[in-house]
């Protein structure tokens, strides 16, 4: 009997009726003769309103008592699922992460999962019921609840996935797949039927929202086949697994983009050995994520270092500069909010060297200008001006013919 | 140094204001110099839009699952605490009855402790810190979260107490303390300094909503000194313990009436023996309590039986008395709503034996008709017609005089 791990998201649960309709969902994959385990996010904004509470009681919540609090959330749904479960007949328990033993470090709000115990789900699915489990949570040794930041619940699916040996891990969100690009950007975008772990690693770093990185390491680490869908169709959305022999016949799988960065240029910094390892430590230092990274060539002995950060840490990374353009004796710096990173993703690039001649190419033909660029073995990124990201991304969706599924018109060549 | 539990009601914690009130409270014991122990109930009506939410799944949620979504309720109920005690400078810790270790059998919803666990809770309280603990659940020996039923956060706070070799139990509820009688009906009803756990026991049987009785049962089968007292108010309530030398000197401690319970009377009984016990095994097999029970004197070998029931009840009682009514072949029965039963209780009944009598006389000179009579060693009940409560319970705190501190002004005589 096949094992189906299903993890459902707030949004599908925001409602009583959303919730029937999930049962109704799950009972179907029971039916159909699978052993199926559930995990559930927090009903709706029920984790927003919850935090919103606890700032009204202090601005600064202590992180154990903020886990306490959310995990409130997730046990909720399992109850009311496992409830609206049963009432369809069929046998449902519900779990939270520490009943389950989904076993984290101590690091609260973003605890690490370092084991996860399946004996309990292996009894219920034995007795033939449908285990619905809490997602976003787990414990310590010491039996303090933690949760696992952003993400938390799909982790939480993919790692009981992982740990069950489930044939499959559905993921079930407001969005029915992975597509090719941004479709309310581009009308052209197409769902890919399936896309590699490493190619979606790559989209969620550039931008693409559907799934967040570490559940898709993590499944890729354990060879976790996921299918992100939809819960409100039937359709099928997108496989996430190994990339195999057809899926290196896509150049490109997809088109990504990010408005979220700024980028910030330290102006005639001394071209001396360690001056980047400086400017990038401190801002390690403060805890601050930089994403691309470019040195211009000197010019009379000083050079100007751009990258990027992420917007919120804006503020924080300028304070942070500043302190390091007087230790260096820098000319000075500056701050741009207004640009974005396109970045092209697709496996076959490895093999296809023409990628990024091709996309420097489209750009410039519609007069789009580079300001940076950086390169992965699967990705090309460019940053640009963030008002020329719909013509950018729209070019580059044709150049590359991404409307059309590839996979199967090049099947048998080369 | 002494240990504190205090236990915090649900309209304690309505609001975040209100918790940031109890969070100074709490403090405030814990500066006095106490190890402090806090027990929360769930945040305002927080329960009922569970169970709200749980019906509109379902017409009839199993009970595992509800008590796995009404236990969410306490839990966020602890977590706030906890915040709001560490914003005023103090630690504090939260558990959850699974991870205190409130070990109970598995009948969810209405679960019994068999075990309290405190390991936990000395380590942390070694370390300086207020431990919040999550009332009303509990934990089975398979890890399945259970709750305690009605008055169950009470219970946890007494366990913990008993456990714990407590110095004090305070109860925070509503109200401020426990009075001779209903105030709202009796303006001169004075706050009882203390009461004996019997008498408490007799009130919580016959009326008083103060404490239910199972709380009060296990206080006094570890000992444990209750305080029932107000969250709103600094002005000591009422202490719950072991009666002494000093309030046996107290003939009566309070009048308690219950308008909550219905009468049903069995006509035409044929008079052999075996059939009170047919009539009650029946209502007992149907699982309805069965209170103050009367059988008239034979008149040509047959008789009338009556008892009381709670008005809940009252459907189920009625269809079960019919099948019962055939199967003896009495005449009929009747149902009456309108009755109320007024209860005098105290401890010094025992030794004054012309309690009853003055009693019967009071509602008499009040031309008030008693329909029944049920007493104990420490308790005299009467049924009456339910809209002479009012003038009944005011002759009769008249009477014994309870408006006036009875304790003090008979100490040092017999």
């Amino acid at each position: 009997m096949a094992i189906i791990v299903q993890k459902y998201g707030g949004s599908s649960l925001a409602t009583m009726e959303r919730i029937k309709n999930v049962a109704g969902r799950v009972v179907q994959a029971k039916e159909e003769g699978n052993s199926v385990v559930v995990v559930v996010s927090a009903l709706g904004d029920t984790t927003d309103e919850l935090i919103k509470k606890a700032y009204e009681i202090t601005p600064d919540p202590p992180e154990r008592e903020m886990d306490m609090l959310l995990a409130t959330g997730e046990q909720m749904s399992t109850a009311l699922l496992a409830m609206a479960v049963q009432a369809l007949g069929h046998e449902a328990i519900s779990f939270t992460g520490l009943q389950v033993g989904i076993v984290t470090d101590t690091v609260h709000t973003k605890a690490k999962i370092v084991d996860v115990k399946s004996q309990r789900i292996h009894e219920e699915i034995k007795k033939g019921k449908i285990v619905i489990v809490a997602g976003f949570q787990g414990v310590t040794v010491d039996q303090d609840i933690t949760t696992l930041g952003r993400g938390g619940s799909d982790l939480t699916a993919v790692a009981l996935a992982a740990k069950l040996k489930a044939d499959l891990c559905e993921i079930y969100t407001d969005v029915d797949g992975v597509y090719t690009t941004d479709p309310r950007l581009v009308q052209e975008a197409r769902k890919l039927p399936v896309v590699s772990y490493d190619e979606m690693l790559e989209m969620a770093a550039t931008g693409a929202k559907v799934m967040q990185s570490r559940s898709v390491e993590y499944g890729k680490n354990f060879g976790v086949i996921i299918h992100v869908r939809s819960s409100l169709s039937e359709e099928p959305g997108t496989l996430i697994k190994e990339a195999d022999q057809m899926m290196e016949k896509a150049i490109i799988s997809g088109i990504t983009y990010d408005v979220g960065e700024a980028k910030i240029t330290i102006l005639g910094v001394p071209d001396k050995p360690g001056i980047a390892a400086r400017v990038f430590k401190a801002l390690a230092d403060a805890n601050i994520n930089v994403d691309m990274i470019l040195q211009n060539v000197s010019e009379k002995g000083s050079t100007d270092i751009s990258f990027t950060v992420n917007k919120e840490d804006l503020k924080r990374a300028e304070s942070v500069v500043d302190k390091v353009v007087k230790e260096l004796e820098a000319k000075g710096f500056s701050c741009d909010e207004g640009i974005a990173k396109i970045s092209l993703i697709g496996a076959g690039m490895r093999t296809h060297p023409g990628v990024a001649a091709d996309m420097f190419g489209t750009l410039a033909e519609n007069s789009i200008n580079i300001e940076m660029i950086s390169t992965s073995a699967i990705k090309i990124s460019c940053v640009i001006r963030s008002e020329c990201v719909k013509e950018a991304v729209g070019a580059l969706h044709k150049k590359f013919e991404l409307e059309k599924d590839k996979v199967r018109e090049v099947k048998g060549e080369d």
